[in-house]
């Protein structure tokens, strides 16, 4: 069963109006989502309907969102997302850092009470074609323990940055600052395999090689693994780093506190900010070099790295964001496959809401 | 031998001094080393002095630069360092930093044609008395893989952040972002020992347990380790990102072409650049939210972490910059001791400049 993509787009844009957003927050949403979907992350993509739906109808997100700035400078703004749906309050914060950008060289942007934006890579690249540099980053529920201790107090907080390039593709990086995510772990664990150790603690924080271990009170590590030895406490430098960027300086929930993103999770009883938060930055590459001379730059950096020697065993060398660009070419021509389980979920939620439903597609 | 840090300050400027460069340059060199020595990172500190003198005698370091802005925008600068040592380019590149942020919120600067400029954290700790989060990066000669190569074209490139608190001590990440350092690696080897697998893969680009393989065509490997399995990509991202920010940006050589940082290695025959790159960024606490609601949400932050559960067999979460603030209690009130080797090389430099040695103390 595969799907046009714009068709897609349409569809998850109706169910989003009819749950009461504006056209236009209803197209970002199916934007970021089937942008998702196109790039090869599914796990960021129509999976999520389900859980913004769940968490629309608890009454847990605003549909019909003022997204506002709170405080400004000439390269800074403080956004209050008016607890949006995460796609809506960050595409008009990350605009917000482009406008910036034009006048002061640089936009920063944080942003607080606001929700789960999926892909961390759709913002960041949205300064490409003003010739900037695109950064996003977001904090997310706990799930990770920070070196040396037992507790879940991060979020696999993504990064992710865009970088643009002459005539090479762009320069796309965009990764949980975890080893692994937890969809992965999930799935290896309905498989009953087992995974490598510096993945995953348990509940007392002793290494495991059991994926299932998370859903028993365990937690994700750092990159770089438990303890020090492998760099695990770098690992926990850099997610730290992005929950306070994203919240401590937008006035969001860090940490254990950022409210869960699910809807059959009770929200917390201690709360520390508003939301969960994003930050988000844009840089004018000519505000340092012509931006001609940048780009011709960047682009002899990725032939470099293109044409460095493979290691034994492997093929070559992988640029950051050439997997999803080269998923992206392949899926906006062949179409998108849903699975079963997914295509069931989109259709009995379009059926609530009265959208037409997708046809079946064989 | 233990020696006062502000005796030590003075001995290392007169050397400097000695060497051509003018007090106030000389001074922003011995403070920098010196700060090292006492925050317990020796590996930058007056074992440094011995390679910048090698270098400036072979004509490779500029003693009386005119640190410069090429181009600037309210919030960015791009400075040639004029071949500067590294600590007197840094410093007045993150000067400026400083005083675009007064005024722009930000400010970020990067900066070509320059040198080794010791430890990372002193400049974004610049920031800290002005109410800024202070931000510095650079690249540094090659000895990483990227993720399935066997070429080594990227430095242990280190982050640094530096984030105010009110009543917490500052929170401060300084961490080369491979998981290990070459210094660590070098006394594994003269020892004799195995290291762990994760770290280094010899001149094909298969895993070892020798330390002493980077010294035969070997590399470090990026933080998470060879291949994807524990997240060597996302650190290959990370050093990568370090590198473009320092180089591209600036104008400066990236990866395999920045140039070697010591005398007795030849400077390389291609070049795609200026010298070593640096990267810095300001930013304004209050350009985002009021400076105290900031600095009170920090110091919740920290103690939340610092409170956390301890894993089985590990004894507390230590907050990054803890263990080299108590480092620079403890040498600040005891001193610095200089091992033999350290303290001869010193002193016949002294000796050649005809500087007062260092005396012998017991």
């Amino acid at each position: 069963m595969n799907y046009n993509h714009q068709e897609l787009k349409q569809f998850v844009e109706q169910l989003f109006i009819a749950m009461g957003c504006l056209k236009s927050d209803a197209s970002s949403v199916a934007e970021v989502l089937i942008a998702a979907e196109l790039r090869g992350i599914p796990s960021h993509g129509l999976l999520r309907v389900k859980d913004y739906y769940a968490m629309v109808k608890a009454g847990r997100i605003n549909t019909s969102p003022k997204v506002s700035i709170l405080h400004e400078t000439p390269s800074t703004a403080t956004v209050d997302g008016d607890n949006a749906l995460g796609p809506v309050a960050a595409k008009t914060s990350m605009q917000i850092a482009i406008n910036k950008a034009k006048t002061a060289g640089t936009g920063w942007v944080a942003t607080n009470n606001t929700n789960h934006f999926g892909i961390a890579g759709f913002y960041s690249m949205m300064a490409l074609e003003h010739n900037m540099i695109g950064i996003a980053l977001t904090n997310a529920n706990p799930l990770v323990a920070p070196t040396y201790s037992a507790d879940r107090l991060l979020g696999t907080n993504p990064i992710a940055v865009a970088i643009p390039t002459h005539n090479q593709p762009p320069f796309v990086v965009d990764f949980a600052t975890t080893p692994v995510a937890r969809g992965k772990l999930a799935i290896k664990s309905k498989l009953g395999e087992q995974i490598p150790l510096g993945l995953v603690q348990d509940k007392e924080g002793n290494p495991t090689t059991n994926p299932g271990a998370i859903e028993q009170g365990g937690a994700i590590l750092t990159l770089g693994g438990s303890g020090v030895e492998l760099g695990g406490h770098k690992g926990f430098c850099m997610t730290a780093l992005v929950d306070i960027f994203s919240s401590v300086l937008s006035g969001a929930n860090f940490g254990p506190f950022v409210p869960p993103q699910v809807a059959y999770l009770p929200l917390l009883s201690h709360s520390v900010g508003k939301g969960l938060g994003h930050f988000f930055g844009a840089m004018r590459i000519d505000a340092f070099r012509p931006a001609q001379e940048f780009k011709l730059s960047m682009d002899e950096w990725i032939s470099t790295f293109r044409n460095a020697a493979a290691a034994q065993n492997q093929s070559r060398v992988i640029i950051p964001g050439d997997p999803e660009r080269e998923s992206e070419a392949i899926k906006a021509k062949q179409g998108i496959s849903i699975i079963p389980a997914i295509f069931d979920d989109l259709n009995s939620i379009a059926s609530e809401l009265m959208v037409d439903p997708l046809g079946n597609k064989k």
